[in-house]
């Protein structure tokens, strides 16, 4: 049985990229919960929190903090954002290969995100990862002044 | 205007605690959705994702995954656990400190939870906490086996 995130990220599989380095890759969520949510994986395989190392997982948490400072300065224009990881399949996990979602919130989309009331689907799914990366690339630049 | 999880820390407010070390505390959620639901925070405040250290977002993650692993092995027999931190006030953060949910999860629980359907009160605190670090001991104790 192969992974669906193991596919992404062999590239068997498609999936709008935000960010790529050595050991994490982020890209779109195809079932969004608002413009720009965002999943971040390992490379390497693992399905929870019971087996991934303590140090891939501190990565992982710092590279999400990263995109949601990115999603704030970005044209998304994100005044927060939701970060989380469902550990185990009681806990709503559906895709058993680790991963940590960050979803970019704005200001007044409370009640549509309590209620549920969401499409959770982009109309333009290019243009938020642009805007994303431009976010990231924004961050960098800032870091380096 | 003071910082109810700053006076946790300092012991001027009351909390039920699972763990603390130098840098962290965790102790149960006054209102929680779930038995055993933890909050962690660092004891140096800072806000949300914006202002806290990568290297302080990753021991925090850490400390979090050790006590979702505590959460299955313990007394409260979780299935699994939902991570999040609330980034923002328009992400539903409350308390302007940066903290990370550990919602422990069982299986079958996922209406009630889906639904918000929780009294969010839980009958015996003091049970839920001490289930919590036995678990924690059971981790050490296994980790130096």
């Amino acid at each position: 049985m192969t992974c669906v995130f193991c596919s992404i990220v062999t590239g068997a599989a498609p999936a709008i990229r935000i960010h790529e380095d050595d050991d994490y890759l982020a890209f779109l969520d195809i079932r969004p919960f608002t413009r720009g949510h965002t999943l971040v994986i390992p490379k390497r395989h693992t399905v929870d929190l019971t087996d991934t190392p303590p140090d891939t997982l501190a990565g992982l948490t710092v590279l999400g903090q990263r995109i949601a400072k990115a999603a704030r300065v970005s044209g998304l224009h994100a005044d927060g954002n939701n970060i989380a990881i469902n550990d185990g399949k009681a806990a709503f996990q559906s895709v058993f290969h680790i991963h940590l979602h960050v979803v970019p919130r704005r200001t007044g989309d409370k009640l549509s995100f309590a209620k549920g009331l969401v499409l959770r689907r982009d109309p333009d799914r290019e243009e938020s990862a642009r805007l994303l990366r431009a976010g990231l690339a924004r961050l960098e630049h800032t870091a380096q002044d």
